[in-house]
């Protein structure tokens, strides 16, 4: 059984993961359902060792909570107002694991969480619920269920955070194939970003940015009428 | 006497502060001279109440630091590395503000950092050491002094920052006065940016981003060799 003892976590901090996916043209993000008493959602967190840098510590726990290894997470913001603080969700939280509750239990008290949120290939990554959680699973962004805490909050600043950041974050972790056209990579676009865009604007948008090359249409008896082929440029 | 016992602040987590302003064609960021036998330099910084918002917490650490008021604070990032620890460095701050030594004293333990950053108006602002300085000044983000802890980096993630977010913070937060030529605006972005534009270029995507109305020339013997005046559009 995981220890949960004083003098192995930091007081006070906490890390939480948004990761999103793209999924049947729906941005997804994953979410776990916590054991026992709590049977509430919630996203991906945990404590922070005491000698552990926060950014080791948002991968260690984003590993043991819903099994995803290799993904790149990018901090975001540091949750820390008093009233995310609930003493008794934390209390309900010691009851769902088996850890002995005492009244001045390091748990129970306030914590500020940094958050971290990370675009997944779906094809790619593969999901297992640690021993905190009943299950875990990918969630559309609209119609999350009800979490604990203030993670509902926290999703939402994370698709803030990854529209604001959209042109660079699809470079670096690309969502789609390796080859994709226009059309493919606008139906992404409107997903994160929450809005459609008229095809012909969205192109020359795409194109001004200097991110993508087209490549060659395969020969197929049909190319005169399949659309063009792009794929992210190689960095310099 | 301020009080550092433990229970008033929450163990584990500061706050810092960047507060940036322009003067002389200068970007200038706010430093204090540390009291006593630290003599070294750093950010305006402070800890967080039991009870206390981050955000509040930065509001008023800001204020009892270097007696800054009123300026905005934008949270850019979180600062929790292990390298950041250094206990030395805490007894020595326990020793300048004469608070009695006690090996297991909560301000040796290792805390993470909530790092803000705020563009100040150089002209409005006053500043004033608070009970841990022994002075605070403007410098040069060219020629900053040695710093305590991690604050050159911290400082260096905020110019960063800034410079992301540079258009819609200079509208939010006007640091020139409220009608500027297109030259005195290309100055402000070439210290924040720390590059040269070349005119034409500058002023093309200046007025492509729709924040600036120019204005009606003054009436003087010279106008028709003044440069036009701008001012930044009205919040819609």
């Amino acid at each position: 059984m995981e220890s949960y003892d004083e003098n192995i976590y930091l007081p006070s901090v906490s890390v939480d993961a948004v990761i999103f996916s793209f999924q049947n043209g729906e941005l997804k993000v994953l979410l776990r359902e916590y054991r026992g008493g709590l049977k509430r959602y919630g996203l991906p967190g945990g404590f922070v060792g005491m000698r552990e840098d926060i950014d080791a510590a948002a991968y260690r726990v984003v590993h043991e909570a819903v099994g995803v290894k290799g993904v790149p997470l990018f901090q975001f913001h540091t949750f820390g107002s008093m009233q995310r603080y609930h003493r008794e969700t934390m209390a309900a939280f010691l009851y769902a694991n088996n850890i002995p509750y005492t009244n001045e239990h390091w748990i129970l008290k306030r914590f500020i969480s940094v958050g971290y949120y990370a675009l997944a290939d779906f094809s790619k990554v593969t999901i297992t619920p640690g021993h905190e959680s009943e299950s875990c699973d990918w969630y559309d962004v609209s119609q999350l269920p009800e979490m604990l805490w203030d993670h509902t909050d926290i999703v939402i600043k994370a698709i803030e955070a990854l529209r604001e950041d959209i042109d660079s974050k699809l470079l670096s972790v690309n969502l789609l194939p390796e080859y994709f056209t226009m059309g493919e990579l606008q139906l992404l676009y409107e997903s994160i970003m929450g809005k459609t865009y008229i095809r012909s604007g969205f192109q020359r948008k795409m194109l001004s940015l200097g991110i993508l090359e087209r490549v060659e249409k395969k020969s197929t008896g049909q190319a005169y009428r399949s659309p063009y082929l792009y794929r992210f440029m190689p960095k310099a």
